[in-house]
């Protein structure tokens, strides 16, 4: 692991790490409820006065850490790619690596526990859509916009419903009691897409 | 409240809905881990035999909660209507209590607690999917195949797909940062209907 320039020292950004995946997984074993700053410093090695430096309170932390460590699981394209390249190609391109996340046991995990914490905590929910959500959501809106222009996908709809259903569907699946496996998953998503109209 | 035919004696019956109550009141408030069969029988007024003699565990009491208390967020129609009267009249009438019931905070408070056991108590979202979820999704699959033999939802459209894309873009839309107000709500309502054909 290299740190990124501009990012502080090496030394910095290990302990950055370590703090954020002991949040992660504290947060996926135990909910947002069962995960203190206190367990965080323990499970990390680090002193509590080394997380309160980086961040002001958990909530904060845990949407760091999904922020930096969580795999997307649909990560489309590039903001450059959007602009540029055939929006059906793009989204084809991306469907193993989504359905392969999306099928992942500790997204799953997560994914109930972000939805566990919207009203219990919701300046964690504001700062997981805040950091994570929304720069997604901008790709696809680019993306949608595009295949509008191109007519695949129906000039009338609203972009941000049609992303809540294409997001929903698939948390909503994962969630259910008899979760897909990858290949399952890959059909799934291909379905989702050519509804809204993003595959052929 | 009158006793239901066959389902025991009244004083029976209200004790069955006090403790119902208490349970789903401790759900929304603690989630399924706060909420503990003892605290239960506390709240309802009842000896903790009383629950027992019932319901095996707080899963299935919660799950019995959630089928016998709550509002349909959307309960499109009734079997026989599903049948027999127009797709797109029977959704287009459900629109307004759908919108009031999803907009509800204690049906958002409900969606996530029961979003966030699904991977720590598999039990209760199960019990929660067999009993709620399944008889109204039997509903939804029999309009979405009323409407495909119409033409006005897409032939080769996969109808468990469908419905976790109504579903599910209802549910991660209320549980964002900013929900919806129920007049936002009929709008989206009816953008997600149109998307899947079910309104014109």
């Amino acid at each position: 692991m290299t740190a990124p320039a501009g990012r502080g020292r090496p030394r910095d950004r290990a302990t950055d790490l370590a703090i954020l995946r002991a949040g992660l997984e504290l947060f996926i074993e135990r909910g947002v409820e069962g995960a203190s700053m206190e367990q965080i410093a323990k499970q990390a090695g680090v002193g509590k006065p080394s997380i309160y430096r980086r961040w002001s309170n958990k909530e904060e932390l845990i949407a760091a850490a999904i922020e930096t460590l969580v795999v997307d699981e649909v990560q489309f394209a590039s903001v450059e790619a959007a602009e540029t390249q055939s929006p059906s190609a793009l989204v084809e391109a991306a469907i193993d690596s989504a359905a392969a996340a999306a099928t992942a046991p500790q997204y799953r995990a997560l994914v109930a526990r972000v939805y566990g914490s919207a009203v219990s905590h919701p300046s964690l929910l504001a700062a997981y859509w805040r950091r994570y959500v929304v720069p997604r959501r901008q790709v696809a809106t680019r993306l949608l916009e595009r295949a509008q222009q191109e007519g695949s996908v129906a000039a009338d709809l609203d972009l941000d419903v049609a992303i809540d259903m294409m997001a929903g569907a698939v948390t909503y699946r994962v969630l259910q009691p008899d979760p897909p496996d990858v290949e399952e998953m890959r059909r799934y998503l291909r379905a989702v897409y050519r509804q809204i109209g993003l595959l052929p």
